[in-house]
């Protein structure tokens, strides 16, 4: 978890933060933000002092994400991973109204889960004077933009970490909410629990293939090879790996499904086998909620995950935050039915 | 629909096209087209014709969105109007591939359905130096557009016709598609057939409305006040429509919705119902199939919206498209179930 507070060295070289005038006139940070940002509740003494800081410093305050400048509508990026992945869509929304409470338009492209994509795409829209940047990774090592984050172009990450750089992270707990999906199959008899997952190059597949095998292993339960598939979220690679579990002597008794994409397949194919199959996935879909039986899912919530990501962004142009910090965010599990079903065997 | 060739000489100026040079060397444009490309197919005498009035005429082939210029990657912006609906996911990445093979990046944004953040988002985009920008409108008057057209970005709309300016227009057949619909549910004996849609204004809601009375009128049913309910898709709305129409003595016995935004709070209103009411809805739907009963609908192709869009853009681009055109595609009638239920009574 990154800790140093580098960054506010590399991004803003010598220029003085809210911080430095905090430290010069001995107040704490809010209060130089009321006096920046004209809000009521500061004496008029304490407000002298903050004011004679500021020019003693010079001390500009970062308007860059807020205000028209040399007639350039500030704004912000987002590139995601795939423009046909209904959990972006809260999410690029979350993030576009924190955006336009700021002042600022929200521009996004899709890295359609490429790396080399994700960098060509993030440095286009740095060169289109975007204020900060929004990714969702694909790739594995981002000092591609370290030149675009000293120059000022505040940076944070969503869904999966960083590489090689410190950088603020908002994600789901991916290893939790997997673990306890997994547990909730377990709780209701099952031992035979397939998983099927995105490649595990990708971050948030590994962590959630680490929970399964922590819940299985917690209820002692050895986890066999044929249990765990693991590759593309295309139809043509699920299906037949759903099949091949729900076949042969000893077939599955329950599927956990690594995500949303993964879901929509395997609960086609357990529609239309002739037994009962317990299943839960990682994400919720839209009329989930309707089928029969209801679909049990681990939820994230995109649309808090968006929002708390651009308000670390704008937190960032504003020079409040200096430390890269890593957010975690809770799941949810939602009992609908499937995943409540006892083995069928 | 507009029919004008005004667009070749407001955004070239004097500037030769692939046409003039056509016309020069006496051949098609689709020979020149080979010869400026590199493409086989044209004799050597053909060829040296092509090229001398190329030299003559000073046609410079334009490659704005092809390559790497001073340093500078080619883009093409997408405004859509809203992140969240699951309409836009596959249209934007149909949009997105054609760009990619065009060599070009895909930048988007939402306007949220508010004509001012349309205009503002565009006019970002094109400050940001984008090469053409495909637009779902939310407002009716583009003549903002016109110096971005005359600077020569090219421009096509979406989903629904420009307004007070020229230009390329993809959309779907709603007229004919609602018609379809509800004449559909009318073939299955429902009289009392009632029409849910989104704000009027929008032009693809007052399309399908247009349709659904089309449908009605050609059966000889009059159509009450009460069975048609336009509005903001949000579910607070909808739902007391629904369920208003469904009360009384004489409740509807279908009902015909008019956007997939309309059709996920019908459904959840139809699955309380302790009687059985038909179903018809406007866009496909993920999981649609999977419902009981299926939900029927009147799917439209968004992915061929979004590419043939997107194969227009880069055609002005290429200086061969110079009259603006109306591509209307057709939509088609998908039963699964919930439309070819009879009337309860």
């Amino acid at each position: 978890m990154p800790e140093t507070i580098r960054r506010s060295e590399s991004r803003y070289g010598n220029r003085p933060t809210m911080k430095d005038v905090a430290a010069r006139a001995g107040v704490g940070l809010k209060t130089v933000s009321r006096v920046v940002n004209g809000e009521p509740g500061v004496t008029p003494e304490t407000e002298r002092r903050v004011q004679e800081a500021i020019e003693a410093l010079g001390f500009r305050r970062n308007d860059s994400a807020r205000v028209l400048r040399k007639g350039r509508t500030a704004s912000i990026g987002l590139v995601l991973e795939d423009l046909a992945d209904p959990f972006y869509g809260p999410l690029s929304r979350a993030v576009e109204e924190v955006a336009r409470a700021h002042g600022a338009l929200l521009i996004n492209g899709s890295s359609a889960e490429d790396p080399d994509r994700e960098q060509e795409l993030a440095l286009a829209l740095c060169a289109r004077r975007v204020d900060g940047l929004v990714v969702i990774p694909a790739g594995d090592d981002h000092r591609y933009l370290e030149p675009e984050i000293k120059a000022g172009v505040a940076t944070v990450f969503v869904d999966r970490p960083a590489g090689k750089i410190d950088a603020d992270v908002v994600l789901s707990d991916n290893f939790g909410g997997a673990r306890d999906g997994v547990a909730h199959l377990i709780a209701h008899g099952h031992r035979r629990i397939g998983f099927i997952g995105d490649m595990p190059r990708i971050h948030t597949a590994a962590e959630r293939l680490r929970g399964y095998r922590a819940a299985m292993e917690d209820a002692d339960i050895p986890v066999r090879d044929s249990w765990t598939s693991l590759g593309v979220t295309d139809p043509a690679r699920v299906r037949p790996a759903a099949e091949a579990m729900l076949s042969g002597p000893e077939p599955v008794t329950a599927i956990f499904a690594g995500n949303n994409r993964v879901t929509v397949t395997v609960i086609r194919v357990l529609a239309e086998q002739n037994r009962r199959v317990a299943f839960v996935g990682f994400d919720d879909l839209e009329l989930a909620d309707l089928l029969q039986p209801g679909v049990t899912v681990v939820a994230q919530d995109a649309a808090a995950i968006g929002r708390t990501a651009a308000e670390r962004l704008f937190g960032q142009l504003d020079g409040n935050l200096v430390t890269p910090e890593r957010i975690e965010l809770p799941t949810r599990l939602i009992t609908r039915g499937s995943g409540e079903l006892p083995p069928a065997d």
